[in-house]
Formats: structure tokens, sequence, C-alpha cells
């Protein structure tokens, strides 16, 4: 057994896993969520840890139930001791998720304290805990709370003190800079987004007092509609890696099932521009089934397992924790989410993590410190955007365009349209975005249904495209400043970047047809016309750069259709790109792939969602003679540049020289 | 008149009505609220009850509303003399309802009183009725309360002090007995389940001060939801009778029109059951027209009343009140539910009614303590599968078997499959089933999608298979204990019984086959996988008896699809049955019959509302060669153990040797 | 420039737009709401109003904003007086409509003040206001306040108060006048009624201490609900022209969009009638594009514009104003609903409503004072049936008879069957309707759906029809009184009228068809049958004139299946109407017409909604022999009495003899 033991420790540290915090060249890991309650026997406990350890799992979470190990005036952590000694048993490192003492029903946790009290209480919870476990071999870090990000804040003495300091440093004006009264005011988002990074940040200094070594971790959740209050730049200052909860069943709503993994694909991409120079993990995937837990419910497949974590380490990510591994035995969610049976055995679906474990062991080299290469194009959206629909989304409008969420389908669109077309596209919050730099050349940015975008990133796009950036602007974005007030018009700041004067939108109807360079683009409700031109779209060359301006819902009008092959081709024909970037001859609907590099060699990431086989050619890789198999779960070939696919099949192939 | 008088209170006697409280060997009888209010004349009131002698009705029920007796200080109930003067004129039985005062717009009434002093108000009321009342000739009975159940509890102090109560004698564990922490409890369902019954005993008991002599009843409502705050077998100790309210517009609102025969006839199996061996009677049944009252609004046909009142004759009801004879004057139901016409003049629906009760009277001898012959299988719920239920449920979940009702639904859907068969069904709340008896041969139990089983009830599924008994389960049935934790597993406590250990449930789809002996089941989102097996369905001898295990959702399967075929199949396949049980040699969508005994012979009550004409063979009556018919509602004939009928028709066949 | 402001005033003065109040012989104008808030350049503000000019705009409303003229405790016009000043430039006449301080997220405006002391500051404005502007030569009249008519009244001081007093005055029975409880009391409306109709005279007196001259108008809106809270005639006391907001976004979700014209006639006839004697205009019109504001949010097309026009021309409107010239700059509506684009420069739209006003100044003499030539019919709706419909509709129900609007759907559908025959047809609130004339020969009425009415409109009915008028009456029509208590059945005082007793209503299903005549008219939910007669409807004489009574839901009918041809053919045969009645040959569904009179002469205003181009005879003018086009929009001809209209079309037409 002590060999055994051995044997998995010294896995364990090929595969990157150490006491040290997550670091961009570590070989990747896979997880599961181990959940720790009263009423388990050790035995049982054990086993968990052996099962994971057999499928190479190397990593797990474990939520540190403050309800658990402090009752009455007592601490006693035997329960979590009890795991964390299995867990170095068998060379799994821990994640230990803060989870302060809560009502019994409430399963995913409080995200704000009610009131000084609750929080102080929080804090001496903390204290207990790290200087308990921080020392424990086990031990990989800290996850700050469960899934930060509230639909509501509540009315607490917690929340309104916050509110009244933050009132102090953010005044509301009555008057806009340009003279114009202020009627709609975004302030309650904003200081949500200021709070949240509060909190976090509160947390990490305690933290920090006792344990300055182990990873410090948060997992976002809901990322479609929840990144509006998450300020990444902000969080990197306290934060050693960024995460999510990523569950189809409850976050992918905007999606039906065949498109999970592209939504887990913008997810990723979401999460990987957030982290900057941090690593990231995916915190939590969906490992098992649902009855009565979830939105939309589901168990995935075995496919659907692979699928996803190839799109996780697809896009750098170091890691994936699966939720869970052993079921809750009580509660809502009891009996599922889990990759264990009713007998505690692998499902097939662990099975199908334990396939990728073992590919990336077997590949360690290769998989250790990839890097997305990338195509110079990034999709933008703005948090004022999503602010100012949540204030006017009409929430049972007959038109999806005026609905919560038109904003991020319409980004999400044009990401899609990209990612069909194989190129690596990044999905950034505008603040995420590399302003600085003095040459854009290669570089696009889409702005697609932004409309309302802070007047202070004229002067950032304008430097963008004078530096020979290509921009993009799709539908009703640039219609507001921060004020919510109009920014096009002909008092526009925006004229000299712009090189054209919107006339007006116009509400068409649910689909209709714009035509433009002998593309007729599905489009959703608006379209603009120019003052001075009667075509739908305008180019316009602003120093090294260019800006095309299509101010008509072409990208809402593809999500609505589903036909997205006149918006790639028109993304397509327009961006410019990085020379080396990687990509399809052609659009394929439901493909998705992303491109990686290995020094000058290339790690392709394909998978086919579109039910049907498909074959193709991809282009950009000529130098590459040579090509091998490094993952298959389905049919799947890559010869001579053809990439072949079955349906729902995943193929990872090492091409070099 | 007073010759027609005397003839009319012979009649009634004969037909069983007497002073006496109503009993198991009574003629049925067939009556109608008469709605009584201000403003009514009194040659109007005598005349509608002339007009239900002239049908044949001999019972009614009055509201007593203690807002049209008690003003100010002073209690006048010469409005009510006058109605029970006339219904004795007529031979007409009342049964008065308490009705204590409330708002004028509150349409049904009040379940529990405020407080203390509105508690003790009505009592002061009861006291009045009942001593106003009890030696009138013409009372029958009393209904305690109109419809007790209640959807939320209001938060009075009444409520509060009762929970405060209950609360010391139920404590709440913070560890189930096996040690794991409960989550979720269903005290607050427990606790209404236990408030209905002390008030309505508390009522019982009040007028037992005065009144030893005559029936009490209550009147159950929206039974399919209800059911679960109901506790029948403590009601059996204070009521002389049971009833409902079984209003197609009100309480049907999981069948389509079509199949509001069916949703009656498990209605009054749930009453039947409940009831003991008690008599039980339908106290409500919709008698007329809607306007803006009720949810899913009509008008019967006189086709459906006849379908109706034989539904309640054939399950044993010992009588059937419509609601109601003369429509309210005002108010939200002003106009509506009635069976007279605005000129009070007998609607075609009251003549179908008058029909029935001739027949009844036709053959008083046959048809007083006709008892339904046993088949032995009966179709279990729990209530705590239905707290749990209420609890998990999502209100607009894309999938039926996540939404509330499920639970309800598998167990019609089973219901369903095997009337359509012509079996005779029971429909029990467990708690309700006689499990103290020697050998179970020839009986089956069917637990489908209950998914909430008390652990108490191990011992007696144990002990009914053991001795002989046939065990079905379906679906998530057993999932979970009554701390809402799983049950199923490798330590579940049921290994014994079911021979088996389940592997996990897998959500697969909203509508997928299930394949097993021959048969391809339609099911609905679950299917369950065994440990040791891959067959869907396992089977396991258990002492004399056998356990049918399919741990996949095929009764909302059916139930979703429609298509109750294969149910139909396997369980007549797998379900042992009394040796007598008559029934049809297939399944006959739309058909239902109940098989009733008079001595040796058999009364089948039989009507078809598939749509179209139907011919079928009845199995079981071999030894009988005569049949006469005793009713017959549209086309139909019963020769040489063919049945014949055409749509929407009833036929009630007396079969001997 | 002075010689071009000396034009413009002429031109104004020809086109009927003084200092003085609005008279009925004025000549219509068209206007536009120009929308005035801080931010704006006196360059820009001088534009608009030229931009009216050039567009033959006369009048314009500015919105009167407490909060930009009095910040803290000072008074400050000069926002408004630079706006009045440049009105007067450009010879445009403004209404002033009050909107006291509110929060600037509050859109519309309260419609009543918290309480005493907001009153008081509200008067204080008004006060403010009227002295400083009340002399301005631009001024043309006052609006009192913006929309009155509201959901549901807030529980403030100043409602409760005022609902303290009304009940002093409007003491709640117990019984009503037959004896009979009332159970559902309408109090709630009607007190709600007459609180719209005394604060707005309140602001009217208000006025009036300083300003005697100038217009007092007020703008309803929702028409098709808020009628209910509108007391018309009492209005004509303190009004001096009345008026109302059609927005097409907002107002009109009862219809769909080919519909819209319809709905402007509806809302132009009600307003019409409720004026009285008084003139109207149609306040607010939609001019621009929806984002995220309105309900059914659209962009008109110029073909609508011109239509929306004519049918408020074509209904004795004696101007319209659209909202609005230029877009709001921030909140809510920010950039939407303009009739200028981003760069003030006129739309299609607005230069398709400055067509139309450029055939009002080429025929001013024929179009001021132009009148309605009456057909004698009107479709007459109740208030009380709204207030009942409020209390009893059922918000989800699966029928549209029982959700709220089925009362006003019933009357719409009549008045679109009679509409779509090319009728001149009224619509009324009952209390609208002159009942003290001698003769009603060639006089119709309609009611429909109306299934609540005082008994005290009983006398009027009989009087009606007595002196010559025919009643039609259809539907649950006449079901309960005002104290909702059963009006028909065998006690009815209704029986002389109507000559026959209504046995029952019954709900056969959505949507049968009820024969008779020869026609087979689609019906929804109820049929109602006689005492004394099987067939469907009843034609009854009483006095000079007749009853026709069709007690089964056939306007629904129409409405649900948008088949109205046998409802028209029905009710052609049926309805007397005056001899000299313009109609079609035959029904054209979609095709909108209004026949006025020029003295001898007849103007005709056409317009075809039907999606296809119509051909079709025009009777009625026999005598007229010339015939001259006034107006065109799109395809369209009148000649030798045949119509001609493309789709979309408007055709304006004088003829004579």
């Amino acid at each position: 057994m002590k060999r055994l033991v051995c044997v998995l420790l010294f896995l364990s540290a090929l595969v990157g896993v150490s006491g040290q915090p997550v670091s961009s060249g570590d070989v990747p890991f896979i997880g599961a969520q181990v959940f720790i309650e009263p009423g388990q026997r050790a035995e049982q406990v054990d086993g968990w840890f052996r099962t994971m350890a057999d499928q190479g799992m190397t990593v797990c979470r474990i939520r540190m139930f403050e309800s658990y190990m402090h009752t009455g005036e007592r601490w006693d952590f035997g329960l979590f001791d009890r795991a964390f000694d299995a867990a170095a048993k068998y060379g799994v490192k821990v994640y230990g998720t803060f989870f302060p003492r809560t009502d019994r029903t409430d399963i995913g946790g409080w995200k704000f304290p009610n009131d000084r009290q609750q929080l102080e209480s929080f804090g001496c919870y903390v204290d207990a805990v790290v200087s308990h476990f921080k020392d424990h071999p086990a031990l990989k870090g800290w996850v700050l709370i469960n899934e930060p990000g509230i639909g509501e804040l509540p009315q607490t003495p917690y929340v309104a003190a916050a509110r009244a300091a933050w009132e102090e440093c953010n005044p509301q004006p009555d008057l806009s800079p340009k003279g114009y009264p202020v009627l709609v005011t975004l302030d309650d988002c904003a200081f949500l987004k200021d709070l949240n990074s509060e909190f976090l940040e509160w947390i990490s200094r305690r933290i920090r007092r006792q344990d300055t070594q182990h990873d410090i971790h948060v997992n976002t959740h809901a990322i479609f509609s929840n990144c509006a209050q998450y300020d990444f730049p902000r969080w990197r200052s306290f934060l050693t890696s960024l995460g999510g909860s990523a569950h189809a069943a409850w976050h992918f709503g905007y999606f039906d099932r065949e498109d999970y993994a592209l939504a887990m694909l913008a997810n990723s991409e979401m999460i990987r521009s957030g982290s900057g120079s941090l690593p990231w993990l995916m915190t939590e995937l969906q490992g098992g089934n649902n009855t009565y837990s979830g939105m939309a419910a589901l168990c995935p497949t075995p496919a659907e397992i692979a699928q996803w974590l190839w799109v996780v380490l697809g896009t750098e990510g170091k890691g994936a924790i699966f939720w869970m591994l052993n079921p809750r035995h009580s509660g809502l969610e009891a009996g599922e989410w889990a990759m264990l049976d009713f007998q505690d055995r692998p499902t097939a679906r662990l099975e199908a993590a334990g396939g990728v474990a073992r590919a990336i062991a077997a590949h360690a080299d290769l998989l250790a410190g990839l890097k997305e290469v990338p195509s110079g194009v990034d999709v933008l959206y703005f948090r004022e955007s999503l602010w100012a629909e949540q204030h006017f989304a009409v929430a049972e409008d007959r038109y999806a365009g005026r609905r919560e969420g038109a904003v991020m389908k319409s980004a999400l669109s044009c990401f899609r349209a990209l990612t069909e077309c194989g190129l690596n596209v990044g999905l950034k919050e505008a603040s995420e975005y590399d302003f600085t730099r003095d040459d854009y050349s290669g570089c696009s940015l889409v702005l697609s249904g932004q409309f309302c975008i802070p007047a202070s990133f004229r002067q950032s796009l304008e430097h963008f495209v004078s530096c020979g950036g290509t921009l993009f602007i799709e539908g009703l974005s640039l219609y507001f400043d921060e004020y919510v007030q109009l920014a096009l018009g002909a008092e526009s700041d925006y004229a000299d970047l712009l090189g054209a004067s919107l006339s007006e939108y116009v509400l068409r109807q649910d689909l209709f047809r714009v035509e433009t360079g002998g593309l007729a683009l599905p489009c959703h409700l608006w379209q603009g016309t120019f003052e001075a031109s009667d075509e739908p779209m305008h180019v316009h060359a602003y120093g090294r750069g260019k800006v095309v301006w299509l101010p008509s819902a072409v990208a809402l009008g593809a999500w609505q259709s589903g036909d997205y092959g006149p918006l790639s081709s028109l993304l397509l024909e327009e961006l410019a790109r990085d020379r080396s970037a990687v990509s399809f001859a052609t659009h394929c609907p439901g493909v998705l792939m992303r491109t990686l590099s290995h020094g000058q060699d290339r790690v392709l990431v394909c998978m086919n969602k579109s039910g049907d086989p498909v074959q193709l050619r991809v282009k950009g890789l000529d130098a590459m003679k040579r090509s091998t198999e490094i993952y298959r779960f389905g049919e799947g070939s890559f010869r001579g540049g053809e990439l072949t696919l079955g349906p729902e099949s995943v193929l990872v192939i090492h091409v070099g020289r």
C-alpha cells in the first residue's frame, strides 16, 4: 500500500500538483468535489479518494462547512481531518471552500454577511480553519466563498453601511458632463460590483494573515449574466488563480443542449480573459444527474464530459474540478450531480474523465504550459451595457432583443460565428483588453450589441484603430454613454473615429434581411441608417486602421435564426487577423476548435457538435508535416490538413514540422 | 297535496334516506345543494324542493350562513327554517354546512379561525345552529366546514399557537437516525395535516355536545393535491361519513375534459379508501355552467352528469349531491353552476340526474349495499412523497416530471392503465392499506413515482411480499426516506426486499423508450440502472411473494405520451390478482368499468370515454348466464360477454347465474 | 427673416390656430411634442421649430418640467422661455403640459399627489407657470396633467382621505334594492372614476384663477381599458377640449399591427363621443422608433403616419400632435419616438405628416368644420361591465372570453364588423348617448358583451326602442345589474322590453358555430338559450322599434376567429340605419372609411389595411356626380362609385353634385 501511495505521489508530482499555488507552467489536472458531511463512514471516505487516484484525479475540493465543525462553542475538525488525511494518503490535493454557517436549507451559501457581527464571526471561522489546515500536506489552496454573485442585494445593515460609504466616494450628479439631466443611473450595479470585490478582498486578507503560501481562488458562476458584477482586473490583486462554476443545468440558459460545449468555450474564454496573467481553473463542472435541482435538468453524457474538459484544457485552463464525486445524502441535491453511482462505483462519466486524465499524464510535457495562439480577434462586452440592459429589459417581451440577455447574446453570436470558422477568438470585458500597445496590425475588436459604452473608452478605441486595429461595430453598439444618454447623432464624440453619422434606428420586425457585400444577413428588430449613405454598412479608414460599422442587429439576427453563415462570412471578410492564425477554410456550423502552441508546434483541440459527421480543411498549418493523436473520443482523424470528426467526437492533435 | 307528501316520504324511506346517519346498506341517493340567501321568495324556495322531489332527489345541502342568521346580536333562523320546512314537506333530507361569518367576498369560507376569539365565536354559532335544528325532521346531518384544505397557512395567532404546541410534541432533529444532517424538513406539511384534523375534530366534538345522532360529514376538495394534508384514518374517529367536492372546473386540472370521468373515478376511489368502513358520499359535483368562476370553465353535458353519478355509485358511494340546484343571485358564482335554468325549470342536466335517480329507485334492492369486488390490486400514494414534491418541484419547469403533480400523476397513470383493462383498482394513501393480514396471495401493490417513503414502511412492504404479495415499484419510488435522505444505494435497508441495488438514475430526455419483456414503454426523463444487471427491470422472489422493480419513469411516460398500452400490458403481465377479478380481454383506452357484488351476482358499471364506439370482451363472468340492463345512457349492450358501448355512453348491467 | 415669420403667422392664422381655445369650426392642425430639457443648445431648439414650420406643423406640446424650472427655492423659466419664444418666432402655438416634480426615473409623472402638502406644492407650481406664460403669444392652452388614469391606486394619505369623504356620500348597502346580499362591490372603480374627475377639476380651477382664456385640455391614454375610469360628461364642465394619447406601442395591446388603424379609429370615436360638443384632438401619436420603451415595440411607417392622421381628421379631430419631434437625450425613451433623426433632419415619417399638413392647407375651407355623417348606428360600452370584468377576469385563463379585455373586445368586434361595411359607427360609453330624443327611427344601438348594466338604464333602453330604435343585444349582455346580481331570469325587469326570457348560458367550447338566418356565426364559449324557443336569436317588436337578442358570444367569436363576415351580414340585416348613411355594398375586411359632410357635399376618408389591393362599390352617393382627390398616399382612385385602393393606401375624396 505504501508503495502505491508513493507511486501516486510521484504521479501527482509529474502532473504538476504540489503544495504551491497553481502556475501557468503546470500540467493541468482533473479533479472533483468530495462532499463531506456527517453520517459518512471512514472506509467510504477512504474509498472515494482511492477511486479518484485510480481515475487519475489529483485535486479535490472540499466544502468546509462551519456548521459541521463548529457546534456550540467548540471547534471539531475531525470530519475534515479525516478527509484531508485520506486525500494525502492517495496523493490528492485539496481546495477548501469557506462555507460559513447558514440556514440548513441554503444550498449555495450566503454571499454577504448580514451585519458586522456576522462578518466578524466569519472572520473567526476563517482564522480557525486556516490555522488548523494551513500546514496539512494535502492543502492546495482556499476558495474564498462559494460562487460570489447575487441576483438582488438584500437590504441588510451590512449592505446599507457599505452603500452609504460607497456613495460618499461616488456622488451622483444631477447633470451629465454634457449638461443633460441624469435620469437613469447604473449606480446600483456599480455598487454591487465594488461590494463583491471588497468582500472577496477582505476574506483574502484574512487568510493571508496566517497563510501566505497557498492558492487563493474564487469561482464565478452564471457568467453570462453575473460577469457584469465581477471586476476581474481588480480581483487579480488578491487572487492567485481565478475560476468558475459552469454547470450546464444552472448556467447555460441562453443555450440549447447541443450548444453547451460552445457555452463552455465562451465561459472559459471569459475566465481566461479575466484571469489576465494568473492561471485559471474550471472550479465546477456538472458531473452527474439532476432530479429536482438545476434549471435545465440533464445528466451529462460521457462525450459531454470529454468535450467540456477539453474545452477547458484548450483554453489554457490549468485544471477542471467536477461537482461532484460522491452525491450528497440529504437536501435538494441528494443523490444528484455525482460521478460515482449509489454503490460508489465509477460511472461512465467518471471513466470518461479518467480517460482525459490518462491522456494528460501520457503527454504531460506537451500539455504543460500550452498557450492559445492569438488570432488577434477579440469580442468585447461592456459591463455598462449589461447594467443598462438590466435596467431597461422587458421581462416577458415578445422580442428577444428587448429581453434580458440580448447584450450578451450579441457578443456570443459574433464569438460563435468566428469560432465556427476555426479561429481562436477572445471574449473580454472591455476593461480587460490591453489598449496600451503601439501596434494593432492584425488585431480586430468586435463590439456587438454593446449599447452602453462609457465615454472614456472612446480614446482607447481611437488609439486602437489609429495604431492599425480593425474595429467592427454592430447593432445598437455606442447608443448610450455611461449616463445612459445618447452618444450618437449630430454632436457625437465618435464622429472622427466612425467617419459617419447615424441617422436613426428603425425597428422593422422580428427577423428580416440586411443586404451588404453580396450577403443577406438575418437581422433582428433594428436597422440603423446613416445620414449620408443608403448603405447599411460603413467602412472608414482611421489612422493606420479601419472601422467597420454595421448598425443593424445582425448578431441577434444570427442568434434568433440559427443561421450564422452570412455573419461568419462578413466577419471573416472584414476583420484583420494575425498571419499565423489557424482557421477552417469555411464556416463549419457546430464545429469547435482551439489552437495552442508548444514552442513551434501546435496542439489542435477539436470537437464536433453539429450532429453529423464533418470533414473540413484546416488552414494555416501548411508548414506542419507531422501530426500525432493525443486524445480521441468517438470517430475522428487528421490527415494532410483534412479534419474528419464524427458526431459528438473530440480529437486532440499534436502537429509539428 | 298531503297525499303527495306521504308518497314522497314513503319513497324517500324506500331509498334509504332517514334521520339516521348514512349507512353502508342504504340505497344510494341523489341530491343537490339548495342555495339559500336573502331576497328569495317563499314560493320559489318551495318550488325548488318540489322540483327536487319530482326528479327523485331526496337529499340536499344547505350552507348555513352565519351572516344571514346572526345580524347584530340577534339570531334569526327564519330564512333557514323556511328552507328546512320546505325540505320536510317534500321529503328531502338536509345536510347543513357550517359557514361561519366571513368577508362577503370570501366565496369558499375560511379554513381556520384567526384567533381564540374567532374560534369561540364559531363555537357559539355551532351551538346555536345545532340546538335550533337538531330536532328538525328534515335534518340528515352536518358538514363540519366547507372543503377543508388550504394552499398556504396564514400567519395568524391561531396558527402560531398551534404550531408552537405541535413543535413541542414533534421536535426536529439535527441529524437523522442514520447520522446524516437533516437539511430539508417536511414539518410544515406534517403540521398542516395535523392542524386540519384537530380543527375538524374540535367542531365535531362541539356538535356532539348537543346532537349525538345525526351524520357528521366533511367534504374534501382538490383531492389530487390536497390529499397530502388529509389524515383520513384519524378522521374516521370523529366522522360518520366522508365526502368530497369533485368539481371538474376547479379540481381536475391534471386532466383533459375527456378524462374527467377517469378523474372522478380516481377521486372516488381515494375517498372510498379514506372512509374505511364508514360510508362515503360525493358531497359536491358540478351541476351547471361557468362564466367567470372555476379554473377550467365548462358546462357539464347530460352524458357527463350520468357518467359522474355512476362512477360514484360504482365505487360504493352512498350518494351524490350537485353544486347546485338553484344559482346564487349575487357574487362571483351568480347565475352559475345550477341545474335549474333562470326560470327554475329543470335543465337537461337535472333530467339526466333524475334519470339515474329513477334507475336507483327501480332497482333499490339490488343497489343497496353493493360492494366493489376487490381485484387485489391497489395503487398506493404516500403523503410524504407529495410533501417532498411540494418542497422540490420547480414551478415552471420545462419537464412535467419536475413540476408539481408528477407524484400523483405517476400513481394515476398506473391506476388508469389498470382501470382501462377493466380491473377494479384501489387508490390508497399508504397508511390506509391493511398491512396486518397473513396472506397476500392474489394481491398486488403498485408504488409509482413515490420518491419519498418513510423508512417505517419497509417492514410493512416486506411483510406484504413475504406473505405472498406482489410489489411493483416504478420510477423514482424509494429514492428518499422521510428525512429526505437517500434510501437507495449500497447501504440501503431495502436490499433484502428488492434483491438488487440501484446504480443510478440518469435523466435522458423528455420522452424515450425503455424496452423490457418485448415491450417498448414510453418513459419520461429518468432511467434507473442496476448495479449488477443491464436489464431495466428486476424481478425478485421474496418469501412467498415477489418484487418487480422498474426504476424508470414509465408511468409518467405513459401520462405524457398518452400511450398507456405498453404499461397496461406490463402491469397485467406482472401483477398478481384475485382469481375472481373481472377484466377486459385487452387494454381498452378510454373505457371505464367497475364490478360490484350483490351476493353471488354482479353489477357492471361501464362507460366509454374513448370518443369512438367500442366492442370488447369481458373476462371472469363465465359462470354468469343472465344479464339485465339496469341503466343506459346512449348506445350500449351486453350480450354473451361482449360489451358494446357508443361514445359517451353509460351502461349498467346486472349479471347473474 | 422677418418676412418669413409674417408669412408663417399668416399661414397659421389661415389653418385656424390662434390664441383662442380650439373650436369646432377650426381647420385641423398637425403638430408635435418638442421635448425641452437641460443640455440642449439654443440653435438646436430654434431649428426644431423651424423644421416644424417647414413641415406645416402649427402646434406643439411642451412638457413643463417643474424639476427644470424650480431648483431649490428659485423659479427659473429660462429653458422654457427660450422654447416659447422660438415657437412664436415660427408661428407655432404651444400646449403646455403640467408636470410637477417627480422622481427622475418616473417617465410618465404621478397621477395623484401623495398628500395635502404635495397637492399644495402642485398648486403653487401651477400658479407660477400660468402667471409666467399666460400672456405669451405662443400659448395655446394647458394640458392638466399627463395621461390621467392609473392601474392601481396607491395607498397614500391623499387617496385615503378622498376615499373616506367619498364613502360618506356613497354608503354601501348590505342588500340590493331587490333584497339580495351585495357580495361584490364595484366601489373601488367608482371611487377612482370620481377621484380622477375631482383632481382634474381642481387643477382646472387653479388655472382659471389666473387664465380664463386659453384652452384647457387633457389627454386620456390606454383608452380601451382606462375608459372605465373616465367620466367624460362630467369633464366637459371644466375642459374646453378633450384628447388622448394613442400610442400603438403602448396602448393597442388588444390588436395586431395590421389592425392599428382600426384601433386608432375606435380610439378616436371614443374620444369624439366623450367630448360631446367640445372639440377634440389626438394629443399624442407615436412618431418614431422604440428600442426599450413601449410594450409592442415598433417604428411607424410613413403609411401608418398618414393613416393615423386621416383617421383623426376623419372623425372630426381638430388636430393631432406627435410624440415627439426631437428625441429625449436621457432616460428610458432616449433616442426613441422621434420624427427627427439624430441629425435633427426630418425623417420619412415627418415628411408623411408634412404631406397631410399640406393637403389640409390646400383644402382649408373644405376641411374646417367637417362633421361625420351619422349612420344612426352606435355601439355602446358600459363602464360597469368593465369594472365587473376587472373584478372577475381570470388573469391567465385559457379562454380569451374570461380574461380581461373581453368586454371591450366584444364592443370593438361589432364596431369593426360595421366599420368594415363602410358605415360610420359611433362607440360610446352608455352615459354619453342621448336618450332624451323623441324619435329613434333609423337608429340602432349595439350592446355586445356588456354583462353588467345598471338597472337604471332599462328605462332609457325602453324609451329608445319604443320611440323607434333598434336594439341589438349580444352575448352575456344584461347578465348583471350594478350590484353584480342576476338581471335576467324569471323575474327580470327586462321581460317587457325583450319579449323573451333567457333559459341559461352554456359554455360549449372555445369556438363553435351558431346558426341563425342562414348564417353560421363563429361563437366563443357561451351559447344562450331561450325559455320558449329553440332559436338562438329572438326578435321582438316593442313600441315603434324592435329588439334583436342573440345571447351567444358571437362578437368574441368573430374576434377570436378573425372571421367577421357572418357578424357583419347579421348586423347589416338587422340594424336600422339612417337613410343617408353611406356604406359599402358588401363587407370588406380591412377597409376603413368615414364619411363627412361639408354642406351637401361629402368627404370620404378611406384606407386599405387588408394587405391586398381592393376594389369595391360605395352605396349612398348616387346623387354625387363630382369627385375630387384631396389626398392620396399609395395607390387609389374613386370613379363612378367604385373605390380602388392599393395595400396600405389612404385616399381622401371630395364628392359633390
